[in-house]
């Protein structure tokens, strides 16, 4: 039976080169370890290095006492829909929401796959560089027509060449602050880009995981707070309260059919999220004084470590890097180090397997689009400090 | 942009007509109160009235402690795949799988979601009444052209238009023990339908999340002990561990091509089954001397309840009803009682309305597919023996 042909959506789908990233480091390891006596530095994790704060856990386990532990309410329960219209009022500026506009899904993950899906094999365009897992899984899976509005060398936007490329799709997926560069889009960037998707008719999927990961007193913007019905964002618990592993987030729109379809096909996947869960999301959400503090301890502790590796990366010779001001990745553009007569394919995991060999683990810019090859992808989303330092030093060797 | 055509596949998910029914008996509730003084007696749920035993609770509280709440790993946590071979081998007298047989999804629900997925578009194939959520969910999501065949009227199977209708399938749908009629397919039966699908090269997904809930001594027997890779096996900890909203269980199959693609499936859309959780069903799976007397405690009440329910059915002139081995469910025939001159609209909803007038809330054949209209799902997993009691007295009032 092992000829047969499965759908070809899921026969689609691809690893993310990230965990084959991680294995090859593994390998890697030994060898390494042999030869220098030291570890490898990893800069290619998204997971954080911040336990769930104790009132989110303690919310689960009062949970589990109360015996929250039947069927969930299909789209999610009442309560936490009710904290998170409280929520985007309080965090997003954005108002005037009911239940019938937030359903409960797995993560953001769930969110973004279900409207993927809702576009099947349509047209849709996001900015590359772009997270990986929406070109390795989510346009494979929902055999999305999608096209890459590359950013320009500083992260800026080129309006003309985005505005060529929404007329045609159905959908733009925007992700803010960005994964891999760390770039907050700025509120008049995104309001111009939701006037131009309800221009055109296009639907914005607004993928805001990192939502709360702002430096140097900027905020983010969430489009969410435009009285636009095209616009659904989709917000996830994991990297905000270090609950990666929870797997709880919501998607919101002011267009109620958008979150009833969401909501069936929530249900027809999983029949709903973990019931005490979402109540420990709702702890969370809720629970003010604990979650600014919460948030403001991880943000110091973020912001550090991406002063240093900013400056430690803009003090190599031949390494051009934008200071980001969110989320937890920096994307230098390694481009005037490599040798130029390399084929594509070569150029494409020259610096990578240069860092690798050097005990610096990272992830190589194409694997989030066809942009920015010569760009390497820096988490310190669970690096330690002196890590980071380490990991200057041994990038400097790499590439000197 | 109320007029864009979403994905058919979304669209045509239907809600579980069992939610509106529900919804039905909520809204009708204060007039029959007001009329009888009586609160309405409710056989249409499928949720448990036993708490998670505690000593899972336990487990999940401690891999909290643990900090087990960073990203799952990919397919699931290994020490949960061994305890799944485990009890497979102890409880399923299945022997020979490796972890790189077993995935972890969302209850049993995401394991056949990914299934039906994995044949978009194809034929498939199930027995008649058959689960509605195939009928409503599973089908549209995966544009499945879906035959039923009919078992007979004493719940056995036609062999003969089973291979006639197997043939021309890409895969057959078995639920045994089955919802909702109760009927636990013999290993005879088992063996005969695995081998069936085999001779003709199609594909056998076990739905087995009924698989503990057995009486008289009988005992589920799970194809998975055959050793044949054309079987699927989902399974969920839902009803064996009264573990509805804790969403968990998993998939298991000699063939690792499919296993690899429902992993990649199950992280596409969620990213992988909560870390916590998953140490929580380990523990489940794994104590044996705390689960088994759970089982037993709950089997032995459910078996009283079928008993009153099946022996006051029974009693009722007119009503036809077979003796079920496993589930929570009967599924009796009220033809008889059913006036001949009704259209077909009107007949399927005719007993269910008499019910609910009744104060009697329970499921309509028509919901479980197109040859039992006759019929009405009765379902005692949340109804305790003396509300049974009533129920059949008000059973017996409302067709005399």
């Amino acid at each position: 039976m092992n000829s047969f042909r499965f759908d070809d959506a899921i026969e689609g789908i691809r690893m993310s080169p990230i965990v084959s990233i991680s294995e090859e480091a593994k390998h890697k390891e030994p060898e390494f370890f042999n030869r220098t006596g030291k570890k490898m530095v990893l800069f290619q994790r998204g997971e954080i290095d911040f336990p769930t704060p104790k009132y989110i856990v303690d919310a689960a386990m009062m949970a589990l006492e109360l015996g929250k532990t039947k069927y969930p309410k299909s789209g999610g329960e009442d309560e936490l829909k009710d904290a998170v219209i409280k929520k985007l009022s309080y965090f997003n500026r954005a108002e005037g929401f009911s239940r019938d506009n937030v359903v409960c899904t797995y993560g953001g993950q769930e969110g973004l796959e279900l409207l993927f899906k809702l576009f099947q094999c349509k047209k849709g365009a996001g900015f590359a560089p772009c997270w990986s897992c929406v070109l390795e899984n989510f346009v494979p899976y929902a055999q999305t027509d999608f096209a890459e509005v590359p950013l320009r060398e500083d992260f800026t936007i080129d309006f003309d060449e985005l505005e060529r490329i929404i007329r045609d799709s159905s959908f733009f997926y925007l992700n803010t602050p960005q994964n891999p560069t760390g770039k907050l889009f700025t509120e008049d960037e995104v309001i111009r880009i939701a006037e131009l998707c309800h221009k055109h008719g296009v639907f914005l999927i607004s993928d805001e995981a990192y939502e709360t990961i702002t430096f140097d007193g900027h905020r983010h913007f969430s489009p969410l707070s435009l009285k636009f019905d095209n616009i659904i964002s989709v917000f996830t618990l994991s990297k905000t309260y270090s609950m990666t592993g929870w797997r709880v987030g919501y998607a919101v729109s002011r267009n109620k059919r958008i979150i009833e379809l969401l909501r069936l096909g929530n249900y027809t996947q999983t029949a709903g999220v973990t019931t005490f869960v979402q109540y420990a999301a709702k702890e969370a959400l809720s629970n003010h004084a604990e979650s600014d503090r919460h948030i403001k301890l991880m943000n110091e502790e973020f912001c550090r470590r991406r002063d240093s590796l900013y400056e430690g990366l803009s003090s190599i010779p031949g390494i051009k890097v934008n200071m980001p001001s969110g989320a937890f990745y920096l994307f230098p553009d390694f481009g005037d180090l490599i040798p130029q007569k390399l084929s594509l394919n070569d150029r494409k995991l020259y610096i990578y397997h240069r860092l690798l060999d050097n005990g610096v683990v990272s992830v190589y810019g194409a694997c989030f689009g066809k942009f920015f090859n010569d760009h390497i992808r820096l988490s310190y989303s669970a690096t330690p400090h002196d890590v980071i330092e380490e990991g200057i030093n041994r990038i400097k060797n790499a590439v000197q």
